[in-house]
């Protein structure tokens, strides 16, 4: 990457700020003459704008220049097991339209993502935008998925998608840039973006049919080798009983914590709990059954959660997902056993909190995800024609 | 940082290719009397080196410049409870002298580092290089450490050092940057730097007295919020004994699993094990309760090893530390655990192996972790005179 392309010239710019090609050449280094040019570059893609000008200092004032997120936007896409949610965003994350739809994952990746393209082209035309303005598509998928090619990799829970190339078939419909992950690790992003941009070290934590978490590490959302890194859902609860598991092993998280186990538990008490909203309907109007169950689930998420404190030492937990919205009981049982179980020096500092994001983390991270793509130096330059 | 500094050239250099001024040029798009002024100040510092000359295309043939990893050492320390290790490195991380020797942690900071000082300066004359030739120093310390301060943070066996202000006291006798780190984060460091340099997702488990883990993930050390990630020896085993622990918790891996554990497991059955390199001897002779000892340890490490696969989703672990010299035994204990209990899609491609660097691994990464240091582009910057 040259360090005096437009693209890199276009890092100083992301925070917004309006600045004078002095104050570019100043904080570079650069030439005036190369600043200029890139200037004009950068001028003609519309990510960067005039802002007006700055305090003269004797003779015509100085135009200023600052990065405009509005000059495109992006398609943000939260895929569930039941439900999704498309949003058009800016590229500053700021959503424009959303909508959210009952589909069922299980119908397989092209019913799925053609009624994505669907909802995503209406949302455009209700912001008045063409389909030209689309700049790239982030998608997360409730399963692991191998970030670099954007094919789901083994998932569980996600019949007919195992190798699918998602961005192939979604770039039938939008030829952009089309970046997929595991949705947990969108939500990961879009709660850190949207709520705790300057916290280096943070877990997103869903609690849902399924458990899983995704890794912020020193500001960087963390994949591991596979894809497959913060699959909580399979550990071994400390101590814990030894409830068989879909995945085949016994005793894993989601068999003890997860919705439908919790469900389960009732279901011996008598009590009917159809789905996690169900669930979560039921703790609010005040059922102790449900509440103490919810509480127990806690417990056994704080023991794994323990164990990822003593290994991580992240500064907050973000706790989020379906059943998540079942409030302070969950969080409660969470806390008594992470305070109890992890080491004093990883926890003197640690928050243990409720996701801020309302449903929003998996589009609000989708959107950072494509932003930090084709903002990035690369993807600048070769949008200016002067990549090498 | 500007980008047509010395620093940010240096980084271009940083891998010990021999370029000349045109390529330098051609590569950054920085201008040749930019390239050649840059080039002066680099080779004032003694960093750079001309090596000769490339093939010529007619005319006087250009000169070639490269990376002198020889031009200054690194003094390398990995602290233990009971013994150290010190080494002259260059830049390059090549040890140029070493020594090891028995102090005990628990003296003190002042009396510990006195006798590193008098190690160094030891070391430093048998290889002939003078103490203005220190470009820093690196030191591992077996416990928690605040690594922006260099101060221990409430170390379990550690008396005295809580809070010690590590480089200051060693600045006194060298006057050169001095980093501070956990010994099990700097031995992930060096095991990488030596032998995985192309994996990005890697964990160091130290087993020994206590049991630990270096976390790189995406390819850079991952210190956590506190410094105090990768903390595996207070994990609460799965489905675990409740063995008391020293950190006040019941049934953490440390208790069942850590080298005075297997002895005092061995003890039951009349057997004294005084040490763990005791340990290590009885197994090499074929003692088979010892050899069922450590592979019943390694198997309790699996268990926990096996939530870290799930968590990070690593591609190698590597096993280091005084009882891992236990060699095969232990490692069949922790792989027969890791493999049943983990994810398939995160051990399909897992290795699990031994320590390559002999011991070496923590001056490796100390050295390695001064070398980042100084070389960075700031640094170089400050040493050419040129930082802005």
């Amino acid at each position: 990457m040259r360090p005096n392309s437009a693209g890199s010239l276009f890092q100083l710019l992301r925070d917004g700020q309006p600045r004078t090609r002095a104050d570019l050449a100043a904080t570079t280094g650069l030439a005036r003459s190369t600043v200029a040019a890139r200037i004009e570059d950068l001028l003609a893609t519309g990510l960067l704008a005039p802002t007006g000008e700055a305090a003269s200092t004797g003779g015509r004032p100085p135009a200023t220049f600052a990065f405009n997120p509005r000059a495109r936007v992006v398609v943000a896409v939260d895929l569930g097991v039941s439900h999704a949610r498309v949003a058009v965003t800016d590229l500053g994350g700021h959503v424009l339209a959303e909508d959210t739809l009952d589909l069922a994952i299980a119908d397989g990746p092209e019913p799925v993502l053609d009624r994505v393209v669907e909802v995503a082209r209406a949302l455009l035309r209700e912001v008045g935008r063409p389909e030209s303005d689309v700049a790239g598509m982030g998608v997360g998928l409730p399963g692991p998925v191998e970030h670099a090619s954007g094919r789901p990799t083994s998932p569980p829970i996600m019949p007919g998608w195992d190798g699918f190339d998602v961005p192939a078939r979604l770039g039938e419909a939008f030829p952009v840039p089309i970046l997929v992950d595991n949705d947990v690790n969108i939500m990961a992003l879009g709660e850190h973006e949207a709520v705790w941009p300057d916290v280096d070290d943070l877990l997103f934590v869903k609690i849902a049919t399924g458990i899983g978490a995704g890794i912020i590490s020193d500001g960087t959302l963390q994949r591991g080798a596979q894809g497959a890194a913060g699959d909580l859902g399979h550990i071994a609860v400390p101590g814990g009983a030894q409830a068989p598991c879909r995945c085949g092993n016994l005793g894993c998280l989601e068999a003890v914590a997860g919705g439908p186990a919790v469900a389960a538990a009732l279901r011996e008490q008598g009590l009917e709990v159809p789905s996690n909203a169900a669930l979560v309907d039921l703790i609010r109007s005040g059922n102790l059954e449900a509440t103490l169950a919810v509480r127990q689930a806690g417990r056994e998420i704080g023991a794994v959660l323990a164990t990822c404190v003593n290994l991580l030492n992240p500064s907050v937990i973000v706790i989020g997902g379906a059943v998540a919205a079942a409030g302070e009981h969950l969080l409660a049982g969470i806390r008594e056993v992470v305070y109890t179980r992890s080491l004093p020096l990883a926890t003197q500092h640690l928050r243990i909190v409720a996701s801020r994001t309302a449903g929003r983390a998996g589009v609000l991270g989708a959107a950072a995800m494509v932003a930090q793509h084709v903002l990035s130096p690369e993807q600048i330059n070769a949008l200016v024609g002067s990549a090498d």
